[in-house]
């Protein structure tokens, strides 16, 4: 079969390999939509998870299924399939005991163009189908479906972690694709304002569409400043991190007031150490929280959060700022994501 | 002083008093706008709080301050307020455990117009008024102003209680003003399916528009076989009790998941106990918790749910379907909600 | 091979059956120790769970494994392990959302001498061995391993949905071999006073060996005037219910504090309704909270409990009163349990 | 009065003042017992909180009431009391939210010999009498009840703050007299292995005694290779910091296992930035969460605390090493802080 890969850091080009073998639990899908993510583009060019070589890229897909195994309970060939970008073991200690994601060792759950072959291919394995693909809602735009593997499940669990309580003031640094989810799922979780922090005009007035309150643009200025002055010296209840890099804690500790958290869900590409301020985070006893982590995957999560869609209350296809046809859609998608124009938001392939 | 009281248990009318001492951390208010409360009509007619003797009724106002206590920080005369319908003791030691609403004692922390005096009268008295006024937002709605004081942090409790997840399904038993609110509080919490119960049109029309996605009609039939049919047999996430009597936990059991949570905002009036039914609780061991509470009151929450309508993320003053001037309009209002026309949500008197 | 069984709702024998079929994920076992369970006397002489037929019973072992399928990745042939009552299917969707107890229905993740035959029987199968079985740890007496299968984790489970704080006062209602696993779990979470319910000599000399302070004797008096006396008005933090029927429910309300909570770990093998005292419960509003659960199952918990042993911080051996050798044994510890001699606690079978 | 005072940066003597006023919250009491703590030394001598010229030192005590104001209600004179370190004000919205520690800004909920004159004198001052003093138990040892100012609530603040669980791994990094109390702490709250680090021997034994099942010594190896060996490789389930310095953190996080947290105690005096490092935090996707926090105070805590003394199950009394009589001790006991002998663990004064 044909596939999209890394060839080695730094090259990328299609490849023939072997349609993948599907186990007693496994389910072989081939593609009907996908997208590429900012983390294939850092697994390329940036090396980030070290050295691989024709490795087929891309974790972001909605399928359908073309083979089951033959212990898997509620599958069957030809449904057609929400994709979870992370897709634990779950039997194992970390599943049982509430951190899937990092089934096997930290951040394990993540396996498509990690540890086999990714979702850019022809065909495409899937472990434990009955645990981590759910049923496409029937009527479901391909979009937003697509987004449901890990823009919408990685935005929405900065959120969750940064435990959203009515009424909270809420910053939001970073509204590429996973930012922009971030301020949805704020705003549907009852947050009050929310400060969008971003520079690109369609994020920033999608930010807008999606619930921001403001918008703070870091190129006219201090961000920290900005808020702070627009909280009246009071700063947020809670901060969350989507994008940035390792300085960016400097800042969202200076805004978070204590008792407040501070939610990662940007993968830290770059550099030994992350640096926190001693005095903003109170010498060690403001409670200001740090957490970050891998977005949950697998089936319950899918279907939950696909509800959201089938009901309304979220429109992640307005993220799709371009669209491609075909497999080979997927190569110019991924350069694009790439050369991050600045109209870009999220490009989709349908295949 | 004159103020609408409950006379004795079946009666009201117009009375004469002195007007309330102000204690050095207390204030003194005039009521700006007022509305009553069906916990007013239980008082008076039901007798739910035992008999009270030419004791001053209502607990929903927005205020101006007229005089404050010396050591009263934040507040000065002239300034106009939220007024919570709970007044804790914030160094009691249930506020310090996290229950200010009982401080004192059960349910001690709700004072007005049952430990003394309440708010339909020329002047109304608030114990720490650091701790329990809020500053009434520039420009904001009185209709909604007042439905801080006890809708909407009752119905939102509701939701908070029975911790709304993203994509969870819920029920919500009983849409007068609370439930409503409850519903409202669901929507921008994350919930996905919201089932209201109920089957006056105008509620119903609002509970959609406050983000109910299916209405059951409890006089076409039962609503547990109702919300399992449309469930397909999987019932809710969660259920919340804003209306109904003492059977209605029977039949919220049988609707919620195993995991799934029971709230309650409903003030039980009647009966000596409350049955749950043995399988449905999964001969106690399904994990269905059940739960219950009197709304947090004080200052910080009615700032933080402020916010939510200052924001636009909500609008309580949707409730208001009658409206009154003059201190005199609580008797109509009042007497209104006592005989509920079919009209009727939430009557509210602007002084 | 031999077992015993449960023939038809009131009788049990030895049967004959065929050894069980191992799956690919699947392991099968002989017993090396085994204890019969108070559920298993209300699955045979009360039908707790309707009929059966020729139902080998018997759901608390340690075992040694004689068969592994081909998937299981961490256990091999003539390794011994702890084995667990409750071996949920781990990725169904009531396991990814946290409930695995309650995999693919209400309780169904008991399945030993529930759905399937139990381990009562010269060999048992158990599902998804990696992620129901634990290493027996080495040199682990065999009383506290059987003690792992159910007793220690439902008694723990009891602490655990009560939330059990720091310097929190319990009662323990019930102390039998779960209740005073219960009352052992409290004292090394943080509990202060434990009063434990009980009147059996040898129950309540081990509740004082558990942890608990005081002794309340259902014989000598009412429990709720018992307790509100010795804790001057004040009631307790949290109830665990480990033993009573449906009324102990109207205590634990009178007895628990504003804010607290009632956790069940008690099979309710009787009647229609559960009756919740209205008044009690603060007319629906006290924040008194209502929980129950089937004890979480699998290989974390059995891992993470045993380490509570092997650390020394906790010796349920002490709650084997008595020890039968050899896998008939199991017949004459069954009749124990069902006839309560005054000196039994929990009787163990070495095989 | 007298009192013994920072006179400046780096120094200290007896000084002469005004006995404080008694407000109509507050009391006045003179000290029975008193402790120096390391942050009165940090104060002094680091400069920790910054210039303070002739303030009374102390915030440790056991005192009895001398006089109270008109609107306390609980406590009379004569009455003996613990004296919490931390002094919120209750009414506060930081209060309201969960964080009484942070009443009115970040850590000003300690006010004694920080904003006003500590209890190192003839008589000192608190506010909110009602919500920030407890009875003293009868019967209570002096060095125990000195210890619930700050020593026994900072230590169990790290146990809870870590979110500990039945049968976690835990290391306590520091055991002077807070990290013994967080030693303690987790053997009462349900940990397993505890791995206490440190190298003095009586701390050391004592960490023994309360609980510890192994010491890390740092003076013979890498504490990150010892318990990553003595845990073959999984790490540790919880982390509490309690001493060392800002690089801490980087063993701390390198230790603790995905989904586990590390919770701060420890004030941090020194340095611009506490480093974290990236990959260890999982590129800051490991779900490795980062607390700290100033304990939190107040009458409550301070009662549930001491229960935890007069149930027997923990025993501050036992880091007193030394013992000095008279209010003068305090100045011995101070520099003996400062000067850290071999022997030291924590010195009280008996007034």
């Amino acid at each position: 079969m044909k596939g999209y890969a890394m060839l080695t850091i730094g090259q990328t080009g299609w490849i023939e390999k072997e349609r993948p073998v599907c186990g007693p639990l496994d389910a072989i899908c081939r593609p009907i939509a996908l997208a590429p993510c900012t983390s294939d583009v850092h697994t390329v060019w940036a090396g980030a998870i070290g050295e691989r070589k024709n490795m087929i890229l891309g974790h972001e897909a909605v399928g359908e299924i073309v083979e089951v195994g033959h212990l898997v309970r509620d599958f069957k060939v030809g449904d057609k399939v929400l994709v979870s970008a992370i897709t634990p073991d779950w039997n194992s200690l970390e599943a049982q005991g509430g951190y899937a994601m990092h089934s096997g060792g930290m951040l394990s759950g993540w396996k498509f163009s990690n540890f086999k072959d990714g979702v850019f291919a022809e065909y495409f394995h899937v472990n434990d189908a009955d645990g981590n693909l759910a049923p496409l809602p029937e009527g479901m735009d391909l979009g937003a479906a697509a987004m449901l593997s890990d823009m919408m499940p990685t935005g929405f669990h900065g959120a969750e972690l940064a435990e959203i309580a009515f009424g909270d003031n809420v910053a939001v640094i970073g509204i590429g694709p996973v930012g922009l989810m971030s301020v949805a799922a704020c705003a549907i979780r009852g947050a009050a304002q929310i400060y969008a922090v971003g520079s690109r005009p369609n994020c920033t007035a999608l930010a807008r569409e999606y619930g921001a309150t403001e918008v703070i643009n870091y190129r006219t200025g201090d961000i920290v400043s900005q808020i702070m002055e627009q909280t009246h010296g009071a700063g947020v209840d809670k901060v969350i991190v989507a994008g940035g890099d390792n300085q960016t804690f400097m800042q969202a500790m200076e805004i978070v007031k204590p008792g407040g958290i501070i939610s990662n869900v940007n993968y830290l590409g770059q550099g030994d150490t992350v640096p926190i301020p001693r005095a903003a985070w109170g010498f060690g006893m403001g409670h200001k929280q740090l957490r970050g982590g891998l977005m949950p995957g697998g089936r319950r999560r899918s279907e939950y959060l696909a509800r959201l869609i089938t009901t309304g209350r979220i429109h992640p296809e307005k993220l799709i700022s371009h669209t491609f046809n075909g497999l080979e859609g997927v190569e110019q998608a991924l350069i694009m994501m790439k050369d991050k124009p600045q109209d870009l938001i999220k490009p989709l392939v349908i295949v």
